[in-house]
């Protein structure tokens, strides 16, 4: 089953606003192919730059403390740079709030925090009155030699998780099915973006993505750009932060939303030939084996009980669009497609 | 009187929000003191960046064509980097907009129409759902050699804008007054950013800022930054754009909120030594004089009728503040200023 980007209603929805925008001859990358745009400022420098917001995440009670919404608008900004292996010159803000000086207050403490844990710098920024917060961060990095985007990959690569996977969808779930905070804290979900194995990483592989939106999302999306399929090793309990399994074992949930929901843990998922496994583990010594690349297309989830499950991403990927906002709607039909799969009740 | 950058509301906003967060030590620009973020790249290259918001101006009803929103968010970005002296590499975008696509394309048909009429590139961004429209955009630029701030005014500079100014203020005052679009039509409101001015000035000026803030807004934060005093040529006939002036007479109001409102045109104001005339002209040849810098501090403007008029722009600059959003308050009570100072009924 091939799988076309053009599925994704996010993906027509950029393609229509940027149609007639124009465009650098000289940008490395084009719309969708890299986790941050890529310009040439000198014959082995890249300007690396992302934008990113942090907003629905508040509204719909995903986080309820306003620091984890400043923390995570850093290290979604950050994550995009180590994913082209990028190193950081800084960040700048544009915060539109209510006014409300502790809410303000709370986010500086995160956005801070997430800054010194990663070393890096705000330059500047923008503060603006809104009725509901809006957080919005743009990094901008240098690659020092040729930089990694999502482009690339080839028949026989294996793909890598930086480290443990699912404490995004975990929090996320467990909010939008309205169960209490102490079963899976949000103060625990303080994901550090990958900036240093982005930059060791570079040289040794052949793409790169980061888990912003999920991890099995950003397989999905690493197929649909390269026309190549993907064997997902499937095995939750060697893939998943163990504190995310327990918490879900707790509550009677079927795991497999932890892999394919799609708030995702900052993580960076790499395909590299397989004889750079031995750079790709010293680079990033907590590197995991997630996929195999095929010339056959589509996504396949192993299962660890020797199952093999063709999975549509783009089913989950819709669902925001296709539900409007309507959680429940969103929460419902996701299970059922898990149902649909035999991926568990 | 001396003017205290503390007195501005937005000032302490900032500055509250900023206290905690590292900074970078090599970059050439404190908080407040540069219209773009400034730091070295190399031993004679500044990278500059800007991030700005357009969400206010469609929610109160000051744009109601969504294309004016996307225009203006490309020109404010430009503005700033032209304010710096850089060369603009590109911008991203992240928006925020409410499921409808004909808001999208008419906004994205203002984005590219201003990316268009001055030569810069689109290079990525982000797009969200939200229910009312916020607008983003980070822009990037280079300046080669000294980049030029907001500080460094001598008494004895004179200051200059680079052309006509009161658009800004003449479309923004007459739609919180409620008056009809044909008095000033919306369409006319195209703000151009002098990004070639900005380049050609910079070598030759000690301070540059733009009236994104309004003018006298913007010769008021250089007094405060640079502790200097300004008197200002109040010559409205001389400084304001034309159809400004003829829709405010045909209108019956009062001609200096053209000059101290709050919402700008995007031109440039410049400080250079009174020897620098000539280059400033050849720079800028629409520029015209619009105030002198003085040793007693304060911000004195001088009326063609010979009268001296001492000026507090923070009782403007702070209206948005105090009356919360009231626009209905917001208009009555900075009239009430301009009668109090004797500036026209």
């Amino acid at each position: 089953m091939t799988l076309e980007l053009s599925a994704l209603a996010e993906v027509r929805a950029i393609d229509a606003l940027i149609r007639d925008l124009p465009r650098r001859a000289d940008q490395l990358n084009k719309p969708h192919e890299a986790d941050a745009e890529l310009v040439p400022l000198g014959p082995d420098t890249y300007l690396a730059t992302t934008i990113d917001c942090v907003g629905d995440e508040l509204t719909s009670g995903i986080y309820r403390d306003p620091f984890t919404a400043g923390w995570v608008l850093v290290m979604a900004s950050l994550s995009d740079l180590a994913a082209v292996g990028a190193m950081p010159i800084g960040l700048v803000q544009a915060l539109s709030l209510p006014p409300d000086p502790a809410l303000a207050e709370r986010i500086a403490a995160g956005v801070g925090g997430a800054l010194t844990r990663c070393g890096a710098a705000m330059l500047g920024g923008d503060l603006n009155t809104a009725r509901t917060p809006l957080l919005t961060a743009c990094a901008i990095g240098l690659v020092h030699g040729r930089p990694v985007t999502r482009m690339g990959i080839q028949p026989g690569d294996q793909l890598w998780a930086t480290g443990p996977l699912g404490s995004g969808s975990a929090l996320a779930t467990a909010r939008l099915m309205g169960l209490p905070d102490a079963l899976y804290p949000e103060a625990g979900y303080r994901p550090v973006a990958r900036v240093a194995e982005g930059q060791r990483l570079r040289p040794h592989v052949r793409a790169m993505i980061d888990t912003s939106d999920g991890p099995v999302n950003a397989l999905d999306h690493l197929a649909r750009l390269n026309g190549v399929g993907l064997r997902i090793d499937f095995d939750v309990e060697r893939l998943v932060e163990p504190g995310a399994i327990a918490a879900f074992k707790k509550a009677g949930l079927p795991l497999w939303p932890l892999l394919c929901g799609e708030h995702g843990e900052y993580e960076l998922i790499v395909a590299a030939a397989p004889e750079a496994e031995a750079e790709v583990l010293a680079a990033a010594p907590d590197a995991r084996r997630i996929a195999l690349a095929t010339a056959d297309p589509g996504v396949v989830l192993l299962l660890p009980d020797g199952r093999e499950v063709a999975y549509d991403a783009s089913v989950i990927r819709n669902l925001s669009a296709s539900t409007g906002g309507d959680w429940r709607a969103y929460v419902s039909e996701f299970q059922a497609y898990g149902v649909r799969l035999g991926l568990g009740t």
